[in-house]
């Protein structure tokens, strides 16, 4: 479809380009045009024919937010089992649910999470959780943009299982990749890691893993091996080939020294860091370095939810407390986390910015909202006071998926609702 | 108006009352029913008959939030000089502004920030501001329930004024009320205060300051009169009657015993102290103690919103960095603080819970939207899943304000916009 955006402001994210008025014009999957604003006539002069045109009423588009990481089928586990520290919740609680999900409760649970990141304007995720070929499809169905990331641990899938995903889940689908990755450090044996390092080497694949999320995960890891688990799994070449870790609460000097030499991304989730008692990332300090910091929600069942807003306000609001100075970060270092580092750190190279050719993964915000209003400063607008109120429209690939409050995921929300409510009667 | 509302859930938050499937009436501005659902035949046989049957498709009923401490004028600075240190901030860029807006232009940005507390499910402000006169008429025009609290300090009012407005800004209207304050110990000289503790002594009246937002703060204090701002204002009498502080980042065990003894609430604002880099307060040992806490978004210029969502995360996920312990702080502690507590703070006795008899303050939660499904614990989805977008209804003193994205407040939110705007552009 051709739509036309028209009397915009425009946040392109481009590296030094300021907020303009323009327009952007969006054919089939990709932009082709994001500029200063044209008449009618100059529109039609120029050959172009449009089967939409929105006005957006000096409203805000920019590229959609990337979640780093998430677990997008705990939306069952929402408000479940709250209050508990991150390795007792996920041995006593979590654990045990997910041995009786099936592949079709996976997909289900991974459309209602898709319904909660439309509304927060996020186009891609960097998705972690059981059943891929399920998750790729139900993402496939509803047009989300999905990474996968292998979450490969001692209790399973096997290494060939493994190997075969990352060969069939790639190159399947435009909207649908798999990247390599595994659990955790604590839930792995040396032996499967060193064979995940042998199919890095294999695919020339980068590597993605939780890291360093406690204190007590870093010096169990110490004492299993003498080294924290960026060092560890860095000396058996895991990360030769690039990837990064989820959390990376608790890192070492050496461990930025691993972070910057293997040019690692790290995916700060503070929301799931503040509401497990986790800790605060240096996110401040991994800027300064240079290191290539996103944002991800993390899982809906350890946040309790998939809000890229409150995730901003974290980030920069948690930097500034740990730091101890308010001038730590500014509106735009965290709108660049969520959206072209998060690009980065998923391999979306097409999707990072507003851009001619860059794929049309866009989303509208409503700036005539109280929470907005009088403007003087639209990043810090939407980093400090910005809602998903504030979300009026999300487009991935071209195609609108969520406006105006209504989705267009080929299900409606309240048949998603009606199925995850039978498989909490049945699982619960 | 006579309203029912049918289908609903409610959590009415009195202490004791589990959640429950009914109804409740309003009848003027008070609640005449909230209990068992009936049959429209059953209420015809009670007698009742309804202008307006609200079917609530089993979304919740419970009470509107209490925004205990906030500076709804400083709108115009939203987003403006964001990334300084408190002291900085007020001192080169708030005062100055301040010193230019007029009464009018203080009555407008105030409804501004109206706008945006029901679109939060706020319907109580304790407001500490420049222009209360003009503050209340703006607060009656809206239908908004204001508590004002005197920011009186060594650059004015004078103690007179400060004490007619005392007397001339409570008693006239129901929705209007003004409670005796200052400043802090900060912006006030000893004099000052003494004459405040008269005045308190006079009318048995509570007193409410910002009090130990920051490190630098309580040390001054101490440097100057050798005591913590807390027991030095106590020890002037100027919590003989109660009252209150805002923030209480910093109390130290004495400060802790002032509390006790003088029955003072605090007021924690979470959103601001992280914002501006001052600190975590110790919420949780106040709950411990018995200490009376409440919830405020502080102004939307150190915050820079006012939503009680993001709010109620931040208190319960930094108690949880705080005291390195994710069970520290349940939804219904959190709703506790964000309703009852805070009315209780405000002297708002009537408005605390859904009951026969309170005043109708009530706020309709949209539990079908994806960030509350499935629905495992509602009070918990509230605090760790909630938003702003779930507010689907706020009804202050019996009228529907603001209903699925409308206003009802005597101005449209464009005309508000415009009006901010101009001051916008005049004063800066």
């Amino acid at each position: 479809m051709k739509i036309r955006f028209k009397n915009a402001r425009i946040l392109t994210m481009v590296a030094g380009q300021d907020l303009f008025e323009g327009e952007l014009w969006v054919e089939g999957s990709v932009i082709t045009y994001a500029g200063a604003s044209m008449t009618d006539e100059e529109v039609k002069a120029a050959g172009k024919e449009f089967e939409r045109t929105i006005d957006c009423g000096g409203n805000l588009l920019m590229p959609g937010f990337k979640d780093a990481h998430t677990h997008s089928g705990m939306t069952l586990m929402r408000s479940y089992a709250d209050g508990l520290p991150l390795q007792e919740w996920l041995e006593t609680k979590i654990f045990p649910l997910e041995a009786k999900m099936t592949d079709d409760d996976c997909a289900l649970l991974t459309k209602l999470a898709i319904l909660e990141y439309l509304t927060s304007g996020i186009t891609s995720i960097m998705d972690m959780y059981l059943a891929p070929e399920a998750i790729a499809k139900a993402c496939e169905e509803t047009g989300m943009r999905v990474v996968q990331v292998s979450g490969i641990n001692k209790f399973g899938p096997s290494i060939e299982k493994f190997e075969e995903r990352y060969l069939k889940l790639n190159g399947r689908h435009p909207l649908s990749s798999y990247m390599m990755g595994f659990h955790a450090e604590y839930t792995c044996d040396r032996a499967l890691l060193e064979k995940l390092s042998d199919l890095a080497h294999k695919y020339n694949a980068p590597m993605f893993t939780h890291n360093s999320e406690t204190r007590r995960e870093v010096k169990e890891c110490v004492d299993r091996y003498g080294m924290t688990p960026t060092v560890f799994l860095d000396s058996l070449g895991i990360f030769d080939f690039g990837g990064g870790g989820y959390h990376c609460c608790y890192l070492s000097d050496e461990d930025f020294e691993v972070f910057k030499k293997r040019g690692l991304s790290a995916v700060t989730n503070p929301g799931s860091n503040t509401k497990l008692a986790s800790g605060i990332a240096p996110v401040r300090r991994m800027l300064d370095e240079g290191i290539n910091v996103a944002i991800g929600t993390d899982g809906p069942s350890s946040n309790n939810c998939l809000d890229m807003f409150r995730e901003m306000f974290l980030v920069s609001g948690l930097a500034m407390l740990r730091e101890n100075d308010a001038s730590v970060m500014s509106g735009m270092d965290v709108l660049n986390m969520a959206t072209v580092n998060g690009a980065k750190a998923m391999g979306l190279f097409d999707c990072d910015v507003l851009a001619e050719g860059k794929e049309a993964d866009v989303i509208m915000i409503d700036l005539n909202q109280p929470n907005m209003q009088p403007i003087n400063d639209i990043p810090n607008n939407l980093v400090f006071s910005g809602s998903k109120q504030n979300v009026k429209m999300t487009m991935i690939h071209g195609v609108i998926r969520y406006e105006d409050g209504r989705f267009n995921i080929g299900m409606t929300a309240d048949e998603i609702y009606r199925e995850a409510k039978e498989i909490q009667k049945r699982l619960f």
